[in-house]
C-alpha cells in the first residue's frame, strides 16, 4: 500500500465518475462508533457499508477495558442494590464533560441510557450484576458495575449524589472491549451490514451545492470512489497516532507520555471532515491518565509538589490527576507514603513507580526529594492533624481515605512524567457536529450527506480533568447510533 | 445594514459573475496587519484594495498602547544603554511563543527585527531613547523602551539574557496604538492603497481548483463580488467578539472576564478562511490579562489561593499571573500586603482592588479570609524568612522585589475573576497559515491565492501563560508585511 498522503480536500462530483461500490450509508471506521451507526442504519432500513481501514474491526476500543458509562437505575445498578437517577446522573456528566459541555448531548445520552442498555443487551451483552467496590480503572474480574470517575469527590458529590456507573460486559479484567467489538461486529453482520477491511478513506465526494456524496478509499492499492445515496458517517477515530496533528494542535500531550490508540488514529476522518468543510472543536484537549491506582490503598498517600505543596484531593479519577500533573510539565510531583502503605509497592501501580527518596522521618524524606526545608514537613503535619479527625480543609479527600501519615519511616515516588509513571494519553477533539451526529461548519450550518460519531467528534467528553472511564465507549456507541439513524433517514441524493 | 449572517463556506467562481471592483491584492481589515500587508503588496509593485468594516480603519491596534516587541540591538536599546541580541530575543521568544511556538516564525521575527524597526521609522514612527524603568503595563509618558514580558523571571532569565524590548511610538500613555494606526494608514495612502470602509467581507470566492480568487463583501446593503487577481489577505482579527465562537472554543475566556477587542473582532476572516478549507490553530488560547501592577510596588505583595498557598512568582508580567488565576476559576485568589504598601491603594491598579481583609497579625488576616488555620501564617512566615537573605527557594521572585511582609497591619485584595479585579482577555487561535501568509489546509497544503496575518491567524503569540506585550502588534505589522508581499508576488488568476 503506498504511504503517500493525499490531501483530504473533497473532491467534486463529476458526470462521468465511475463508482467501486455503492451503498444508502457508508460508514468510515469499524470501532465501537462505525458498529453502532451500522447497526443502527441498517435497522432504520439502509443498506449500509462499512470502510475499515485495518485489516479487521475493533478500533480502539477493541484495545480498551470496554467500560460504558450508564445510569439513572439500570438493571445492573439495581442488582447491585445502587439507587442512581437520570438527574443525579445528568447534574454529574454536564460536569463531566467539560468546561463547554453541550447540554443538549449530556441530556440525550442520560435520558436515554437506560434504553441504551436495553440495547447492548440486544447486541448480545450481559452485564454481571456485581458491584467491584475497590477503586480501580476497571473491574478486577467480570463484574459489571464500577465507580469510574470523580462521582464521589467533594467537588462532584456537592452538585449530584453519587452512584457507581461504569458498566463492563462480562469479561474477564481489560479484555471488555474486545468482547464489545465481537458483539458489536456479529450483531452488524447479521443485520447484512457489509463490511470491507483494509479499506482506507482518503476524502469526501461532494456535489455541486456542497453535499457529502461518496467517499474516496484505497481498495487493492486503488483509489475508488463509494457512493453514499444518503449520508457518509464518519466514525474512525482520534488524531494521536498522528504526531504532526498532535504537536500542532496538542503539543503538552507529547511530554514523556504514551500515545494510547491504534494506528489508525490518525485524524484522516477528522480531516476528511475539514476537507468538506467541517469545524473542529476542542482540539488541544486530551484525556491525559496516571493510574496511581490499583493499588486502592495508595490513594491514602499524598500527592506534593516540588514546592512540598499538595495541589489535589487524591481521592480524585486517575484521569484528573494525571492532567493536574501533566499541565505543569516538567515540573517534580510526588506520591508520599508511610510504612503502613510500603506492601502496596509489592503490586505497584501500572507501568511501576519508582521510590526516590526513603525518610525515617519526614524531615529526612524532605531533604532526600532536595524540597525547600520545611515544606513538606508543615504540609503533612497539617495533613496528619486534620486527618486524624476525618478531615481534609484543603482539598476535601474523602474520609474513606483519609489516614494521617505518621508510621515512619517514609517513602516518596517520583511520579513526574518520564520518571517512570506511565501516563497514557489520547485525543478529545474533533469534529463540530450536532448530537444527531449532523458534522457543522463554523457557522453552525449541517453539511449535508455528512454524519460523524466517536472520536472523530468532540462528542460527550470534553476536557482531561473531569473525564471518566465509560464516557468515550458510551459516547461512541449511544451517538453512533443517533448518526446512524439521522444517515439512514436523510434524503438520497 | 442587514444582521443576517451568511454561511462564509466559500462561493464559487461564476463565468457570469460581475466584479464591482478588483485589485491585484484585497486585504480584508486595515488594524496594523492588513495596513502593513497593504504597504508592503503596494511597495512590490500591487494595486491595493482594502475592505475594512468600519467607517474608519485602525481596529484593535487602534485601541490598544501601541507595543512592538523588537530587539537585538534596537537604536533605541542602543541609545538607552541597553544590550540585546538577536539570539536571546530569540530564545526568550521561542518560549514566550507557548507550547506550539512556531520555530521558523520565531527565527524570521527576531532575524528581522532590526530591519522591522527601521522599517516603522520609514513609515513614520518615532522612538524616544529613553527607557522607562518601572514595571507596568505600558511607558507611562511618551518613554520608548519598557520591559514587557516575563525576561527578568526565573523561569526565562534562566534561557535567554534578558533586555527590554518593549518599544512604544512617542505618543502619550496609551496612545500608541492609534498613533501607529494614524501612520501606517497615512502611508498606506501615500502609497496609492486604496481603502474602502463600510465594507464588510462575507466568503471567498474560489475557482474550479479551490484557489481564492476574490472575496463577497457588503457594500451599501448590497453583495458586491470584489475580484482579487492575485492574492485575498485576510486580516480581520481575532473573535473575541463572537460570543458564540468563544463559548465554542474557548468557554473559560467568558468567566467575569472583560472583553479586550473592537466589535468586529467577530472571527469573520477566520470563518472565511475556514470556508476556503483552511485549518484552524490554537482556538481556545487567550490572553488574559491581570493588571496587578502598577503601582509596581504591589508586586512585593504575595499571591495565595484559598489554601494559603503563593503558587506563583509575583514578578512575572500581568499575562503569567492572569492565566495562573483564570485556569482554576472560581477559585479564590488574594493579593497579601502589609501597612508599608497601604498608599499604594490611593492609585490602585486598573479596574480597582477591593481590600477584603485586614488583620494586625497574618493570624487574623488569615481567620478573616477564612483560609484554613495556620495555611497563611506558615506561607507568610516561611516567606519572610527567605525574603530577608534576598531569596525565594519555591518561586524565585526576582531579589529586586522581595521584601518581607513584617509591618502591620495586614491586607488583602480579592483578586479572583468579578470580585473587582480588571480582566481583559482577548483569544490567540486563528488560520493555519505559514510565516510567509499563505493560509494551509490541515494536511499544510497552501490554499492559493489566500494569504493572512494578524490576530486572524496563529501566529506568533500562542500561549497566554508566556505571552508578553508588543507580541500582537509585532506580529501583526511583520508578518503583516509578508503575507502582502507573499500577495503581490503570487501568480495572476
Amino acid at each position: 500500500m503506498s504511504s503517500r498522503t493525499l490531501p483530504t480536500r473533497a473532491r467534486r462530483l463529476q458526470p462521468d465518475m465511475s463508482f467501486f461500490d455503492s451503498a444508502d450509508v457508508v460508514v468510515v471506521g469499524l470501532g465501537a462508533a462505525g458498529a453502532s451507526a451500522a447497526i443502527e442504519a441498517a435497522d432504520n432500513g439502509a443498506e449500509v457499508l462499512v470502510l475499515e481501514a485495518a485489516s479487521a474491526g475493533g478500533g480502539t476500543t477493541a484495545m480498551a477495558g470496554g467500560l460504558i458509562y450508564m445510569g439513572g437505575g439500570t438493571p445492573t445498578q439495581a442488582a447491585c442494590g445502587i439507587t442512581d437517577s437520570t438527574e443525579a446522573m445528568y447534574e454529574y456528566l454536564l460536569r463531566a464533560s467539560g468546561p463547554n459541555a453541550d447540554p443538549e448531548r449530556v441530556r440525550l445520552y442520560c435520558d436515554g441510557s437506560l434504553a441504551h442498555y436495553d440495547w447492548l443487551l440486544a447486541q448480545g451483552m450481559e452485564y454481571k450484576p456485581e458491584y467491584s467496590a475497590k477503586k480501580s480503572t476497571n473491574t478486577p474480574r467480570d463484574e459489571g458495575l464500577i465507580y469510574t470517575g470523580n462521582e464521589t469527590c467533594n467537588e462532584f458529590r456537592a452538585h449530584a449524589a453519587p452512584a457507581p456507573r461504569g458498566h463492563k460486559g462480562k469479561a474477564q479484567g481489560e479484555d471488555g472491549g474486545r468482547m464489545l467489538m465481537e458483539k458489536l461486529i456479529a450483531s452488524a453482520t447479521a443485520k447484512g451490514v457489509r463490511i470491507r477491511c483494509d479499506a482506507r478513506a482518503l476524502t469526501a465526494v461532494v456535489d455541486e451545492a456542497g453535499a457529502v456524496v461518496g467517499v474516496v478509499a484505497r481498495i487493492d492499492g486503488e483509489e475508488r470512489c463509494i457512493r453514499a445515496r444518503r449520508g457518509l458517517v464518519l466514525c474512525a477515530g482520534g488524531f494521536i497516532m498522528n504526531s504532526d496533528m498532535v504537536q500542532r494542535h496538542a503539543p503538552h500531550l507529547l511530554q514523556q507520555t504514551v500515545l494510547n490508540g491504534n494506528p489508525n488514529d490518525n485524524g484522516m476522518g477528522i480531516r476528511i471532515g475539514m476537507g468538506a468543510g467541517a469545524a473542529v472543536l476542542n482540539m488541544h484537549e486530551g484525556f491525559v491518565c496516571l493510574p496511581f491506582y490499583p493499588p486502592a490503598e495508595l490513594v491514602e498517600g499524598i500527592m506534593v509538589n516540588s514546592k512540598g505543596q499538595r495541589f489535589i484531593n487524591e481521592d480524585c479519577y486517575h484521569g484528573r490527576m494525571g492532567e493536574a500533573i501533566l499541565r505543569n510539565y516538567p515540573e517534580k510531583h510526588y506520591l508520599v507514603i508511610d510504612s503502613r502503605l510500603f506492601h502496596t509497592m509489592e503490586r505497584p501501580p501500572l507501568g511501576g513507580f519508582r521510590v526516590v527518596a526513603t525518610g525515617e522521618t519526614i524531615e529526612e524524606l524532605e531533604a532526600e526529594l532536595a524540597l525547600p526545608e520545611g515544606t513538606l514537613a508543615f504540609t503533612v503535619d497539617f495533613f496528619n492533624r486534620h486527618a486524624r479527625r476525618g478531615e481534609d480543609p484543603l482539598f476535601h479527600k474523602h474520609a474513606d481515605y483519609l489516614a494521617p501519615l505518621d508510621n515512619p519511616p517514609y517513602a516518596a515516588c517520583d511520579v513526574t512524567p518520564g520518571a517512570g509513571a506511565f501516563y497514557p494519553v489520547f485525543t478529545l477533539g474533533g469534529l463540530h457536529a450536532r448530537p444527531t451526529g449532523e458534522v457543522l461548519t463554523e457557522d453552525n450550518e449541517a453539511i449535508p450527506g455528512l454524519f460523524t460519531a466517536g472520536r472523530n467528534c468532540c462528542g460527550l467528553p470534553r476536557s482531561g480533568a473531569t473525564y471518566s472511564s465509560g464516557m468515550s465507549i458510551g459516547d461512541a456507541t449511544f451517538f453512533g447510533r443517533l448518526a446512524g439513524r439521522s444517515a439512514a433517514n436523510a434524503p438520497a441524493r
